[in-house]
């Protein structure tokens, strides 16, 4: 038996999610059967969606329940391995969730390479949050060079991928994101050529004068005063990739002048295309993304900024202040040492 | 000189549009130059997509101005030619607006064949809406065999071809029409497999009742209450077509259960792909639409019901009562003889 600690939802939020629907628990572990290994993880990461599963009621996955582990996806060191396609040592990806340890079968995990990029570029540039902005600009927007495109939470474990690779797409990437320091970062670094504080009141005036031409394509992240500001600056025939709405995963989003008929109205006159979309559907376009970001990110030619808490009790903490804006950078937990 | 009499938009609608919006006058029309026809109307169309003309600001197509006429498409004779593509007595179709006659340029024109069809048809089944129902189930919504499609004003000049088209093409149409004769109607001759009254107050669960299997394309031809019924029933990946909203043109057009983060989260959690469009932008498809459906229409293969206000000067009111759904079929005006 091994002994394992997690961290369990212990309520649903009421409103904005708190300290207290969090509990860090000790939980022993069975020994792995066959097919499977027993992990310790290295890394944990914290992503927005996460948020949507503390929910009761139907969304794209189920919820988790109470008293049962956050779900979530970690880097891990193969401990114990019953399966020949893992050895002891081996690092992998795996979805184990907010816990020190975990049994999982062999055939779900993917293997990484520690030689190609640090093994924690898996859980962000080279993983989900890298994979999410690839798709949203390639198969969903389909952006084309020469076009304006707006992308919130710019300098997120999302956005800061879709804004260079936007811009090597050719195309004139405006961010928007929370407070004058990930401004600036996120055009010194991440290829934005300019930035909007979505805190500034004047932002909405601020992103008509920044696309003179127009918005061909937003990738949504936020809802609330972003996506208020950038509707009427949309043109004829843009496309909306809605990917996510941190704005609105609490109370007080912000966007209180939108209303629904206008909403609708907007995507009739304009013709827009607005498309949601989730990772887990483009399981095939992961290889086609890994093949063309991933050389570049091993070259340093992908500029890429983590947020790191330490230990897993800090998970809850990081990723409350994660939902605010508060961090920097892809969040990550590190939960254990390097191998 | 010819005198014309024609419908001007007297004032902008405070809220609904009124019969005081309207005035009927007398103008003299100068003679037709090199290139031009004048024109004696024969039927004129009215259509909901007129209603948004009358208000100021910006739209697709720039607002009707005081004191002009109304802005729509007729059927006329050509009463005289000054251009060697057109003769007198010719039928085109025009787009001189709400009006007994016109000088128009004959290029712009397109001449129609009364042995095809009853020219009237030119507006309807086989004109602008017509193409605007098989732009939208082919283009836009990509309609599958097999797949279930919810349309909106299921007996309107819109709907009533989208319903045969679907089911021709292998869907199960469910049409929302209002009041128990239209949806009779939609299923006795429009190839609805059913067809719910949105005034009754159970519509929604009815709705759910009859679609076990989701719904996969929604046709919007009025937002509201019924795409409030409509989108807990979208599968995921399903599509919604952006046509029309007419329970929106004017106030208290219900749906007060949507809110926007509702929408935007169904969007994403559901991957929905939602699309306005406008059959302006679709001119190219114009000839491939009457390939396929004009033969239909001519070989009694699809079934269309006009509804006839008789005098130009019955404009108004028939217009009005088309927008609160009181007319059945396609709405048009006999504003003169046959030739």
């Amino acid at each position: 038996m091994t002994q394992c600690q997690r961290i369990v939802l212990a309520s649903r939020p009421q409103g904005d999610a708190a300290p207290e629907n969090f509990r860090l628990e000790t939980a022993e572990l069975p020994a792995p059967e066959e097919g499977e290994v027993l992990l310790r993880t290295i890394w944990l990461s914290l992503d927005p969606y996460m948020r949507g599963r503390m929910n009761a009621g139907p969304s794209y996955a189920p919820p988790v329940e109470i008293g049962e582990a956050m779900a979530g996806q970690v880097v891990a060191e193969v401990v114990e391995s019953r399966d020949s396609r893992l050895q002891a040592g081996d690092i992998v990806l795996a979805g184990i969730g907010w816990a020190s340890h975990g049994v999982a079968e062999a055939r779900l995990l993917r293997k990484l390479d520690p030689e190609l990029a640090p093994v924690s570029t898996a859980l962000g540039v080279l993983g989900m949050p890298g994979h999410t902005a690839w798709v949203g600009l390639n198969d969903i927007l389909r952006m084309d060079s020469g076009e304006t495109i707006v992308i919130g939470a710019a300098t997120g474990a999302v956005g800061s991928v879709a804004g260079q690779l936007a811009k090597r797409a050719g195309l004139k990437p405006v961010g928007i994101a929370g407070g004058a320091e990930k401004c600036a970062y996120a055009v010194e670094h991440l290829g934005y050529d300019v930035c909007l504080d979505h805190r500034d009141p004047g932002m909405a005036e601020e992103l008509a004068a920044v696309t003179p031409q127009g918005v061909d394509c937003y990738y949504e992240n936020v809802g609330g005063d972003v996506l208020q500001a950038v509707l009427p600056r949309m043109n004829d025939h843009g496309r909306i990739a809605v990917c996510g709405m941190v704005a609105w995963y609490s109370a007080g989003g912000g966007g209180e002048a939108l209303t629904v008929p206008g909403i609708w109205r907007t995507i009739l006159v304009k013709r827009l295309r607005v498309q949601g979309f989730l990772v887990f559907d483009h399981a095939n376009r992961l290889q086609p993304f890994l093949d063309e970001v991933g050389p570049l990110v091993g070259a340093g030619e992908i500029h890429y900024r983590e947020s790191v808490a330490e230990g897993l009790e800090a998970a809850p903490e990081a990723f409350l202040e994660m939902l605010t804006g508060g961090n920097f950078g892809k969040q990550l937990v590190r939960v254990g040492s390097d191998p």
